[in-house]
């Protein structure tokens, strides 16, 4: 049996342009113009160079540009149009509705500022206002049918990490046994490309970090980086060669039919010190604490000050998600479409809603040791979270 | 012996920033204010969380707001500073040069619309002009240490492709097969992450694309695209599984040190059949017409103009650079430190100089059957064009 694309139902797409259709009318927009790849694929169910016309109210509009038969048989949404050239969307959105919409709104959070004059010139009479933190805010809470998909990602972060003792060997380089686990994480149909939002965020299957390489903080929002290659990529695996009695760190982002989970655990070639273990002790313990404070109603606050306290009860205040100017404020992150979602796990008042997604990722750096931690993925559920990581939260160690 | 990253000298850095201080005369700016990761590394050797500030005359100053030492470490630049907050940027820029300046150049071409309306609340006397296209100007004639760059790129791409015929067998996924390739590539220090000027365009090393997948176009403005593995990343391998006598197109790109190359071979398992072969003559024949066509002085047209006759004449102009909705209007691309640069080689009458470097791509489609082609990246010499890409151009048969 050959494995098969998951297509977004019709149900599905119809659900989520209603939402927004609520979140535009209470802006009181007459319309939202989509165009990023991340928000047409949630909205439209395709990835094709497109702009989504979202009225109000009433049905949307796909004009696809390239390739307009290959949106239709991927989108199922009833309009999908072919657009034969930008310029003349004005007049398809004027045919297909009587009218041009006076207020629109745009993704400004990702829109470059050029590709946005353009569309001000090509709608001179309109007023543009920004929607990209309405569609971050509602594609931050999963349907049943979203949280399956990033299940299915998640079984393949367990299925590799199941499968990464058998690769690590004491000489390899970092890179090369990060292309080793890739190979098997592409068997399993991982989708390569991550999607960030976040201008300039950066991304390449996660970080396998050894040693002190786990000490190395980067341009990345991040509580670990590494060096990677160059000062190019500087995140990521680097050219060290893995020795024995050190960490080695699995930071891994699965993608499976658009959706990714988040996924940490820990290796070694033969047993780690005491020291290490420790702190990989506080990390299953802040992660406890984390998630019997993620409930419904809890604000992300409840859940960074869980967390917090814990690492503070270890004796880990000052390791915890990094080391001196390497300190992140967070212990977790929304997770679906893109690797940068809401909820973030921070001193926010965001509260918790069911549906949510989040990746938890409690990690400690010791500066000359290296970095310990445990990441999982979670769904809020009506009273607490449930996990979809499954994998054991063990140490594994490699003889 | 560990390979090590290389670090872009002082003397290279001092030249660029030279250039482009030379095109803020031009356009009468005060200063240029970079914050887009390809940019920063081009002109500061290193990629943290930071502004580059380039005032039209005198030293340049990274401002990095995270992380400062390593910043410091990889960049020559003789200016880094600490910047704890983006909000302290005005304070800092005016205690450095005395005064802010009035007229400003950012990369608006990247720079999203709510980051743009930050900086002017930041610098509310500031007027803001365009700097993405001199940016990317300067970026497309590239120095002997750049070319130096690209040819290490290209040695990685020469290597993995004399691999593949040993990871290629039949009833392999497509996917499971660019795993394998990827895997010999990360091994070799490839970087991984691909980076792409233009707004939603994303690659992931390449394309690996076997048989009728290699007629699939998608929203990528590229000759060919694959189905990939699901709406959400429409290009690529699939869970195809590879027949005999099927056209193996292994579309790649390498990258190391931040420096990319281009390049296209074909494979196959069994002999291709006498159709796909021919295509496979034009091809070459192509390359051959628009590297003879190429020279410093001659337009970008000049080149596309010999491409396309030397397709017409093979009777294949209909199949060229796609077919039907999928053709694109080009026949090769800048590269560098972006995949997207210019010279575009297409209908232009931007002229070539000596030191760019362009990817030059002819690809032949054939529906039903696949597409064949051949790509090598080449840099403009004082008198014509140099190979970089140095693999022998044929159709390696695997029994």
């Amino acid at each position: 049996m050959e494995p098969r694309a998951v297509l977004a139902p019709a149900a599905e797409l119809k659900g989520r342009i209603a939402r927004l259709q609520a979140g535009l009318g209470a802006l009181r927009l007459d319309a939202a113009l989509l165009q990023q790849n991340a928000d047409l694929f949630y909205y439209a169910g395709t990835v094709q160079q497109s702009y989504l016309y979202v009225p109000a109210e009433g049905e949307a509009t796909l004009f696809v540009r390239k390739v307009a038969e290959r949106a239709r048989l991927e989108s199922a949404l009833g309009a999908v149009i072919g657009l034969p050239s930008p310029k003349g969307l004005p007049a398809a959105i004027a045919e297909r509705y009587g009218a041009l919409p006076a207020r629109v709104g745009l993704e400004l959070d990702v829109l470059p500022v050029t590709r946005f004059r353009r569309l001000q010139e090509l709608f001179p009479e309109a007023a543009f206002e920004d929607v990209g933190q309405t569609v971050v805010r509602q594609r931050s809470v999963k349907s049943a049918w979203e949280v399956d998909r990033i299940r299915a990602a998640s079984a393949v972060a367990d299925e590799v990490s199941r499968l990464l003792p058998d690769l690590l060997e004491e000489g390899l380089t970092e890179v090369e046994f990060a292309g080793r686990v890739e190979a098997e994480a592409r068997r399993l149909g991982h989708e390569g490309y991550i999607r960030m939002r976040g201008f300039n965020q950066e991304m390449f299957y996660g970080q396998l970090l050894t040693g002190p390489s786990g000490c190395v903080a980067s341009y990345l929002d991040t509580p670990l980086a590494g060096t990677g290659l160059s000062p190019s990529v500087a995140q990521g695996a680097s050219f060290r060669r893995i020795g024995r009695g050190e960490p080695v760190v699995f930071d891994f982002v699965p993608v499976r039919d658009g959706y990714m989970a988040d996924f940490t655990r820990m290796y070694s070639l033969g047993p780690l010190g005491a020291e290490l273990l420790r702190a990989h002790d506080a990390a299953l313990r802040v992660q406890e604490a984390a998630t019997a404070a993620a409930r419904p109603g809890a604000a992300c606050r409840a859940v960074w000050d869980a967390a917090r306290e814990a690492a503070a009860d270890a004796g880990l205040a000052a390791h915890f998600m990094g080391h001196g100017a390497g300190q992140v404020p967070y212990v977790g992150h929304g997770i679906g479409i893109e690797l940068d979602e809401l909820p973030v796990l921070t001193g926010s008042g965001l509260e918790l809603e069911p549906g949510m997604v989040f990746a938890l990722e409690p990690k400690f750096v010791l500066p000359g040791s290296g970095a310990v931690g445990v990441e999982n993925t979670w769904v809020v559920s009506e009273d607490g979270v449930e996990r979809l990581t499954l994998a054991p939260d063990v140490v594994t160690v490699v003889e």
